[in-house]
């Protein structure tokens, strides 16, 4: 067992509250989580956390990790000639040991930031599983097929491959968007979706051209579209939800979906500010996503947590508008569970072991008069100094401890991407 | 003499281009920059950057630094709640040593966010002037009197004793806002810049009420109001601007006035968003500011940028909106020249050596296609290697170099706030 005591430990198991204690690990689960016992067990590695925070990783609930090629590419440009001029024209000479490599890309930011899961839609699958599984990660597939009811055989074999490929691998059913794909893929999603019991995600109402198409073509947005084809009878949830109405949330409540926001990529691509304010009120269960690093333009789940509070502010024009911690929440434990890793949401004795050392004495975390809204409001990834992921210590003081070599992936990346963009 | 090399350097001396070469520094002044000559002469130290940038540090053009003792004190309250029952009765238990102790928690912030000046309103000037020149970092005073046209003396006083005080401190008139004084203040104010051929500085335009409410009693925009009593006649700027129109930049271009910019406040307080998008299509000089920590709620220039920019894509509804390489111009050079700090702002020979190195090869700037972008777009303070202030560095790998105690700053501070709250 390894033993993380003299720490401040946030559990989030039911509430943010901080106690001082220790946890133990032994392979991938946790043992123990509370005060010092009156008798130790031996353990393998005591590690004297000095005070520091230990709390639930971050997962991120929506991504196309393989995208950090892409990073910066073309900034400054409208979506649209982003999309077909500067990204698509890229991705269509991808290989699969290009996104092998790009994914390691991302895993490095991912694991400098805390975060421990990624919610992936991107091109082979394959590339990605090794990718992640190596690094010791967790990679949770969603399901990214366009077209008609043909391509959702696609959908049915990957999730078959996919879904207890490995221990860090799992697969939710999904399709790109209702507008890249017709009736019959969506009938047929929701017809593989109820026969197998599973829950569907998909990117929904991003922009308001998006969103009012489907109204024009379908007579109902997207979501309430969707809906009234049975898509979510056993749940899931859509990435991005910018321009829902009440309706469209209710329809979200109704069916316990995930509401997967990503502020920053929304800001960024100038699509708008989601509504999470309304979303807290109305009990929507809300999960965080960065997108992919191209259009955001990073992969950090503090930028996310902070735009997700301070643009509430701004659009509902009050400072009191969604309390900082519903954040970390939705950072967290919200995002863990819309992806369905409902074993490593929080810190209790039987989870796995996914989560990270803040360190609580850096200067832009002091004083610490409340920690759950220091964290959203002035926590940093600088403030990382430890990821853990199903008990395997994989960064600890800036430094990546499970065999991946930065430096070898940042020259891999380097002539892969002069390659591509020559 | 010391030596930085195997650089890439953006000097920002006229544009953000990015070369490979080194840079000497002899005490506080750059001796050279350039490429690699074919003679070089003996050296101190030679500094390997193994490719790293070396740039110009940020300068933080407005700030309450010693504000770091009520951050995250009071969350998700409105404005006048926050100010009249969370900031005010506390600010009034302040001591001098209280605030050199809070300043010196907000400067272990700024190093190590690559930040060496800072424009700061706030109580007890001595004090801060000693923690500020002990610390090796500039400080600008920003004179915040209010009240009527007697508490200019007060003013006056403090600009004979700070201007030429010690070689990293000086000091700028100015006055808290339009609506804390009255038009005897702001008489006197004018009077004084115009006989001492100085700049003047001001909050303004922060929120709607107080923008609208100068309007209703002067019948002119604060800046439009001031502007016809003669204040800016030796320039000058204003602090936040969020709620300018056409005229009141009009006013700024004119006279050439800094418009200082504070993002990250504006949205937290949901003050607004300013009008930078006009700002750099008009003409108007741009530089940017954290605000205090109570507000925020961090002192951090990567922050400012990308909300500068992203903020104004949701605004405008166009991703095209306000290039992201404008926002690191203002929290640079721009933020520099604001406070007076013209032999500081760029990398050429002659000028003090402010200057920080960012760490290329971390994940989140990989790859770097466009630098300046990815700086704003992608940039975080965990890529803050290295801190230089008048040639001599603070801050190099996380640590601080210059003799301040982290650890023992830390603790002085968690027991004056205990003491302030209580």
């Amino acid at each position: 067992m390894i033993r993380y005591h003299n720490a401040k430990i946030m559990t989030m198991n039911g509430s943010t509250a901080v106690t001082e204690g220790e946890l133990w690990t032994e392979g991938s689960v946790i043992r123990y989580v509370g005060r010092q016992p009156a008798v130790l067990p031996e353990f393998e590695r005591e590690i004297d956390l000095g005070g520091n925070l230990l709390m639930p990783s971050f997962k991120n609930a929506h991504t196309h990790s393989a995208m950090t090629f892409l990073r910066s590419f073309a900034e400054d440009v409208p979506l649209q000639t982003w999309l077909f001029e500067k990204v698509f024209p890229y991705e269509d000479r991808l290989t699969p040991d290009d996104v092998y490599a790009f994914d390691r890309l991302a895993i490095l930011e991912y694991l400098a930031s805390g975060t421990t899961a990624a919610f992936d839609m991107y091109f082979f699958p394959e590339a990605s599983a090794a990718a992640f599984s190596e690094a010791g990660m967790r990679l949770t597939f969603c399901g990214s097929i366009s077209g008609t009811a043909k391509d959702v055989d696609r959908l049915n074999d990957q999730f078959r491959k996919f879904r207890h490929f490995h221990p860090l691998v799992s697969y939710r059913l999904g399709f790109h968007a209702e507008y890249t794909s017709d009736e019959s893929l969506h009938r047929a999603v929701a017809k593989l979706a109820q026969a197998e019991k599973e829950p569907v995600f998909t990117h929904i109402s991003e922009t308001k051209k998006e969103h009012e198409e489907c109204i024009a073509r379908h007579g109902a947005s997207p979501a309430q579209y969707l809906d009234s084809l049975g898509l979510w009878e056993y749940g899931g949830g859509g990435f991005h939800c910018v321009w829902f109405d009440e309706a469209d949330r209710a329809v979200f409540k109704k069916k316990g979906l995930w509401f997967v926001s990503c502020p920053c990529s929304n800001a960024k691509l100038a699509s708008g500010i989601a509504p999470l304010t309304e979303c807290a009120e109305e009990g929507v269960q809300l999960a965080l996503g960065t997108d992919g690093a191209a259009s955001n333009n990073g992969l950090d789940p503090f930028r996310e947590m902070y735009l997700g509070t301070v643009l509430q502010k701004l659009r509902k024009n009050d400072a009191a508008a969604l309390p900082a911690a519903e954040l970390l929440k939705a950072a967290t434990v919200g995002s863990a569970r819309a992806m369905g890793l409902t074993d490593c949401d929080v810190l209790s004795e039987g989870r796995q072991a996914d989560m990270i050392v803040i360190d609580m004495k850096a200067a832009n975390l002091q004083p610490a008069h409340h920690i759950p809204e220091s964290l959203v409001l002035s926590g940093d990834r600088m403030n990382v100094k430890m990821t853990v992921c199903a008990g395997k210590i994989l960064y600890e003081n800036g430094v990546y401890t499970n065999g991946i070599d930065a430096d070898a992936v940042r020259r891999d990346c380097a002539s892969r991407i002069a390659r591509l963009t020559q």
